[in-house]
């Protein structure tokens, strides 16, 4: 019931999928599944057992009634470890589906693992479009336009020195990135308060053996209440699209009529009115600054849930979920939208000297060359 | 794509429907086949052409093609329309769907129909949320029992005058509430640019009878870039969350173990714990506080997008949609866990005679009981 | 110590005027006078008392001092009470200044005077802002111009209907700022902890008295905990500096070098650059979009602020003084910078014709006239 | 005219100094003396005309005039570069004051140059409540509580597990912190466009010299209007204040009189009420928890400020100082009143034993003294 219309505007199927319900099952079902066997291999329950978890967690459960259910009991945990419990024959084997676990370490985990495989889409994004960045700024190094600043003529500059801002906006946001979902995209196993009660002594090698078994980073410890690296990924991602937006920003004002300095590429069907044949709107700008609109508010719901109280919130952490969804959709719609118009961007240079002639204020274009090869070598040097 | 399990958890299936994508498609299918009648009534088309692109209008196009095609165009309008006419024989009439008309019309009249729904829905549970309130504030205008400031015990005051103080809030963001609703829901016609060309100079009888129709609030002019009563309904659905936000806040508090004053009512399984049989977690404070976190910033996204250039944005107003949506769920959703909750409170007078007691601090409530029934007398003057 | 130079770059000396220290301790000071005359006039106090107290607060003690005090004590009330009755030489008098009130009433108080004195302000300067615009609005009711959507060239419109939008968006936010500075500026009475305890029965008596005296409105009940109407009048803050703002935004694009529709008027010493001498920045706007991108944030501050624990807050209602000063600030700051530029306003209707005819959509402005008077005529009305 | 009492609630006077005008003014001096010996020192200007510079730099210039003027200038540089022109009798050398930089130049360098002082107090002040929280966590690594989640009792944890969890939050917090502040404080040098025209092709030899004479890093290029590392260092700060106000919450609850388990130390004259007296209120917590409120909102400003046109912004870069200021002041607030409280923190081991006895879920701690030994070791490694 929620829009695809709507959500499919701000981001791409790739990313929708990653956030959607099958893969938050999926997500969970490898939970339950890498934590049984994660048991196994440190000798808490049978191999057997495990196998057995393993197998029930091979089919999805019915996505309606689940999301119901899960609204009823105020967390998906319950009803997702009852359907499992149901699903296995011995009722020893199905008591120790979800051991030692608690709702959040499912809910924790499963989003975690989202998130890594949405990271993966977003760092080759960010990539291509950083190096979409660095062709057009090799390019346009010595191309002359007039600077403007508080959107009046300034001084000349060169259109590789503004796109060389542009890369090393994206590739600084996008180490940045990379560095708090290195840091946020941890295991979560903490047990009913976050003591790792009730694993025998063996909770740290479980839960290690958990990480390995998903691929995630282990932790130090539980952090059911303890969510700074999740609001640092988001403040990260948030500011990714601040960078994205900024191109948007230039490209839009750039390709207003009377500027006419750059447009996007032509796509069949694509930037039309329904009706002005005439009108050529910039409409992967469009989606790159609607992100930015949206992204900053997002990623501060995050921070502003930091206080939650003693081992587990009520309503903090709830809130965290559908937010960090939301900026890693909006993230990648934006990135996905400008990376091709980066790469086909069409470029006016003829125009960008008339304008820069009817600044009237000479051609000195200062440093800007070098601006545009030293972001180029930074960029290089990091990559 | 989009997660029904996590959307679900926030809110309820009535407005989730109304912000899915089948109500968004019969929103704007409304405004197309309303439109046409709008122009047949005002003589700018043939009476047969309106009935026949209100027939084309009966049938849902297909969301997922759909979504694929808006996204690639940059609205829905353009694919929508397409498809509209495709159904439609005669070609002269084809050409009529949308005339005089824009993308933007289209989207803001859909949203518009969905909030005027989505608003019925949350006066229906804030007003059952404010009669429970009422009956609570009678029932305990003479409770005693501690009055905390900072957390700390300070003096004696009643149940009465704590809930009476809840039901002054949920009743004044009502009341804002409706006054912004009615303020915003307006029909949007402007045409390409908002100078509402094309139509003859019949525009804004057009216009009107397009209200009429839609059963919406007729506009002094269109509002493409005048967002502002937009962003008014947007925070005043965000304060009736705080509001309700608060009650959640205090109850639990109070449901706290050492405290033990108030619970939410018992709900066969509801408030259980994935590990802790014995916990009775208030299940329903936890979604209305998930709630109260999340719509300040949604709220803040679209006052912040306010200043949209010229005649009609690219990205502030495209913000706008997702958003409002999200605050219509999140506040049903708090309404609606709440409301049963205040309905069947378990309150425990002999705990909070005996936590009272405890503080020392004598039994004098002052005002309490008056201050409980001027909020009665004020709610009920007000309804 | 806070920084008189950026503060000024954003507001007005009078509204940092209204909302310093001094201002804020004759307002507390007001409060402590008000108050024992109420109780004086009640008849539960001797109106000697309420005299020598009212001496007592004629004077201003030393702001360092009280500022440290204040934070050591953690509330302004426990010192400012102290010096007050250290002035005072009858002890029986001095117990009386304060009684039966406590620390967040003198601050309520007193930040609801302050922005009552803030409001007179913001409404002269708005509706001096109205004013320009429907004269603007008057006189370019026929001028024609290109309407642009998403940055792009469009179909004609003229500048009436564009200023005529802008006057809507002022007039409506204005009218929505009234209405909630009304609801809001409440004295606030409520002792301890909010049960009117230790005024004998005569709590509600004195508590509208003192509204009387200070010339707010009366309460209905106390509202410490009960913040919804600052959070709206906050949010009523920020949405018409956004209307504010997207004045800016037009303006400040149609001054681009290469458009040159409009400019601020020439003002000696303002908008020059520090480096370049041809330049003419359009500082007002700068003004109003800086106001424009802050505000939305402070507001959502408060509504985020909302759910406050039991009788009074810890850290949520202690944010909210600073907060909405600087929404006060901001909001005059803008109001003050674009009211002038609308009165003086350089409108070339040349340019905006050479603009429109290079854009090649014809002449036919649809009904821009028609909104143009029809915004004008609702304006009116409203006033 | 800003307001001392209310600022100085929520920071220390060393910090509101640091963002004091008698700061910003020294910093904006110490940038033009630092350039024009960086000019000399790289053969553009004579020695003795960066001596004389120099000396016209040492005196302060009068704050209101200054105020009054930057603000109808539209920047801080243009009335600031004119006094020191006028105090230098050589107009030769006048006219090279300020030579080869814009306004920005002078804003950002100056911010700059208080955020590293700010920094500075933070690491510290940080550092300090790191280090008492780590003698909390080795003292009560075995102090078993009762664990709550949902904010009802759970399961046993250790005490010491609690304050780990609090160590790992600001120690992760402040490591992000000093990274994002070494990647943010560089100094800014880019001419009118930020081309670095006007330097005689030694541009970035200037730069860099100027950033050692103010030991700040180095820039690749002027970032004028790229502006992550702000808004990135700006989260960081609001994610630091999040990690103070968790601790913050748990304590303000833990100080509940009903469970009694901890306090903030006694301080004469600190956390009493104007109306009880005998409260104990936890004004520390208070603190912490108004900036954990209002920190987030203010980070978000500047990501919400990305987005930034052309080569520099109208109104985003403008809206940055005043809020980074606040940020640091609110951190510097909180950081401050808590580390003194973990430093002296009351802890009640008999009450938790009660309340954990009282909650009947036994006496299995699990792992809680490893978590928190797993902490301290996390922590001591990474000092």
């Amino acid at each position: 019931m929620p829009s695809l219309i709507r959500d499919r505007a701000a981001s791409t199927p790739a990313m929708l999928a990653i956030f959607g319900d099958e893969a938050l099952l999926r997500a969970a079902l490898r939970f339950e599944a890498g934590l049984a066997r994660a048991q196994a291999d440190v000798g808490l329950i049978d191999a057997a057992a495990a196998t057995s978890i393993a197998a029930a967690c091979a089919e999805l459960p019915d996505v309606e009634l689940l999301a119901e259910a899960a609204a009823h009991a105020g967390t998906l945990a319950i009803p997702l470890v009852k359907d499992l419990r149901g699903r296995i024959a011995d009722p020893a084997i199905a008591a120790l589906v979800h051991k030692g676990a608690t709702s959040q370490d499912l809910a924790d985990t499963a989003l975690v693992l989202q998130a890594k495989a949405g990271a993966a889409l977003i760092v080759d994004e960010a990539r291509r479009l950083a190096a979409g960045l660095a062709v057009l700024t090799k390019a346009h190094a010595a191309t002359p336009m007039i600077g403007r600043t508080l959107l009046q003529a300034a001084l000349p500059i060169t259109f590789g020195a503004k796109t060389g801002q542009w890369l090393l906006g994206v590739d600084a946001a996008l180490t940045r990135f990379e560095t708090e979902a290195a840091g946020a995209l941890q295991v979560q196993l903490g047990g009913a308060t976050g003591s790792l009660a009730g694993l025998d002594g063996k909770a740290f090698a479980v839960s290690d053996r958990l990480a390995q078994i998903l691929d995630l980073a282990p932790a130090v410890a539980p952090w059911h209440a303890r969510r700074e690296a999740l609001a640092a990924l988001a403040s990260a991602l948030a500011i990714l699209v601040g960078a994205v937006g900024k191109i948007a920003r230039d490209l839009s004002l750039m390709a207003q009529g009377e500027v006419a300095e750059a447009f996007e590429p032509r796509v069949e069907g694509r930037g039309g009115s329904s009706a002005m044949a005439h009108k050529r709107n910039p409409t992967a700008c469009q989606t790159a600054l609607t992100a930015a609109i949206r992204a900053p508010h997002l990623a501060a719901t995050l921070v502003s849930a930091l206080p939650q109280p003693h081992e587990r919130d009520l309503g903090g952490w709830q809130a965290e979920g559908s937010v960090i969804a939301e900026l890693f959709q909006l993230a990648h719609g934006a990135l996905s939208v400008m990376a091709p118009v980066i790469e086909g961007l069409e470029v006016h240079a003829d125009r960008m000297a008339a304008n820069l002639a009817a600044a009237g204020v000479g051609t000195d274009t200062g440093e800007s060359q070098n601006i545009a090869l030293r972001t180029l070598a930074h960029y290089q040097k990091d990559r």
